[in-house]
């Protein structure tokens, strides 16, 4: 009965969909057949004739059924990356970002899914349930997220509506939002750990703003490994950069005159751009690294093998993360079988190289 | 006259679009603002109310108006990317597609464009021209294009529906496509006429696959200076690696046993990574680069700056490439003043390090 109905309108549709078309090529001046090539974009049509007919379409508020059914079904097929647009970085050339694209743009592949990057200038408005609303995306993946107003009230409008989304590295103290990050704390924890283990007393850390929780979840584990050890947190001992090589660079004379005061005889430094830059200004500074002072840096990436002295570092499977982050959201967009929510930590690994040797 | 047909035309469609909303709500049981809830995606509704709503409205052929005027208008407001997804290889990760595509990325931002990007297999079939028939994008740049015969049929389609693309880095002989590319004949030219001035005499290339044109393009300049300097092409100088690190990683063994019979003394690589792995199994077959074979990369890639000894590179303008592509390309869908069809060809640079020294 239901079956019959259905075919019933199905029928409706198609023969009123035919008279409006008719009524299109009438308004255009053109033949239905043109009508037809030039929205369904195929075949060759003057420039001239083909905008008649669009005005006309327009008119009329006729779209034809193909891209009726897309939207009757909302699905763009598209999986959304927020990403931010940082001044003067070329963002893909960043090992953080290329990694967890890379695990992203696999998956969603592997899922039949195309990837839309949408930038976000850092003082743009964030109206992620609009990219929903006009069917961009199916779901998105946030990265660089920020824990500051504007950005709760964008998440805030995308779990109340109901919008798949996860974000990666980065968690809201009080909400239960999908996330996909690495276990932070325990990479700064071990980091500490192994310089004390080695002999090392006075660490100093040059961690990242605090708007990002892996900033904060470092701090935490590397004050863990003093506390386990009976030492005394000394803020004076705690640098703060922005994750970009430049301001690991700037903290190295503040870093030199605590090694020269012998006030630390470790660094450990949040990410490995910074720990690259901080190494840089040392030597300028005739600090050497490795000899003076011990320095271990966060992320593992490729350069800190190919540095005077290579780093120690902590490992992060960002490609994995990005690949667990698109995995799960395409589960949920999908409405997958055993689909829910997540909040997934990944574990990061030590590798000890000259950088941190006794 | 015109305008006052298009205001009684338009309050024609304002009443039928009521009166199809009106049909919507009665066939799924619903109020009319549940459908308008509904099918601009605000507010909250039950998933069972949505889902009747959605099949009402696809059975009906509705779409609201403010999708058919994005439809009438042909826009997705979303510039493409097709990039080839390579096995094993982190995408995002390599100098050449970071460095393009953010490129690509800052110009559409700047644009207003969001970036789709899409990845092909290497052997699924190219339909391109689908992408712009649905709507996904408005225009597309194509990274990694090869010259063979699916590739051109899928480009053909593209030139002959008028859809605007942009082919990046590479050449299609006897067609006339809109494409960005670097002068990469002057680029080995100047490599290899710079180690015949430092007095070397018997040079080696390891070029990439042909199907690339700049593999020929590159091959075409390092036989231009041999001729320039009146010596002999010999073919058994020429090896082929595919681009990646390990292929140049592979030749080292015969590279080696040209060097140790004293039949070369010099070596161009078609890109760095090549280079990179070539160095790597050089050193590790007792060979020193810089001392006994010199050897040059292309790209000037981050990572010829840390090698032992560093390498002498081609300096391509792989960012400057995207910007120029995304740029044109954008003139093109929104019609600019002064746009046209283009190739366009960037300068290269030579940069002198220790691995090519006299």
């Amino acid at each position: 009965m239901r079956e019959c109905t259905r075919v019933h309108l199905k029928h409706d549709a198609e023969r009123e969909e035919g008279l409006i078309r008719k009524k299109v090529a009438a308004l255009a001046g053109v033949s239905e057949a043109t009508v037809s090539r030039v929205l369904s974009g195929g075949g060759a049509v003057k420039e001239e004739t083909a905008k008649r007919v669009i005005e006309a379409a327009q008119q009329l508020n006729y779209v034809p059924s193909a891209l009726a059914q897309r939207f009757a079904l909302r699905k763009s097929g598209n999986l959304g990356v927020i990403l931010p647009m940082l001044p003067k970085v070329n963002l893909f050339s960043t090992y953080y970002f290329s990694e967890v694209l890379s695990g992203i743009g696999m998956t969603a592949k592997q899922r039949g899914y195309d990837l839309l990057l949408l930038f976000r200038e850092p003082h743009e408005p964030r109206d992620y349930a609009n990219l929903f609303r006009t069917q961009k995306i199916d779901g998105c993946v946030i990265l660089g997220a920020q824990d500051v107003p504007s950005e709760r009230a964008a998440l805030t409008e995308l779990q109340e509506g109901g919008y798949p989304f996860c974000l990666v590295n980065q968690r809201f103290e009080g909400e239960a939002y999908n996330s996909v990050d690495a276990d932070q704390q325990a990479g700064s924890r071990d980091a500490a750990r192994h310089l004390l283990t080695q002999g090392f007393r006075s660490i100093c850390f040059l961690n990242g703003p605090s708007v990002y929780s892996n900033s904060q979840d470092r701090l935490q584990g590397y004050r863990d490994a003093l506390e386990e050890a009976g030492l005394a947190f000394d803020p004076v001992q705690v640098l703060t950069g922005n994750y970009s090589r430049k301001s690991g660079y700037l903290q190295a004379k503040a870093v030199a005159a605590l090694v020269r005061e012998r006030k630390i005889d470790a660094v450990i430094a949040a990410n490995d751009r910074m720990a690259i830059g901080l190494l840089q200004g040392l030597k300028e500074l005739g600090i050497r690294v490795g000899d003076e002072v011990a320095l271990i840096g966060c992320d593992d990436s490729d350069l800190v093998r190919m540095t005077d002295p290579p780093l120690t570092s902590i490992r992060v499977p960002f490609f994995e993360i990005g690949c667990e982050a698109a995995s799960r959201l395409l589960d949920l967009v999908t409405n997958a079988e055993g689909s829910g929510s997540f909040d997934v930590k990944l574990p990061v690994k030590l590798i000890e190289r000259a950088s941190s040797a006794p």
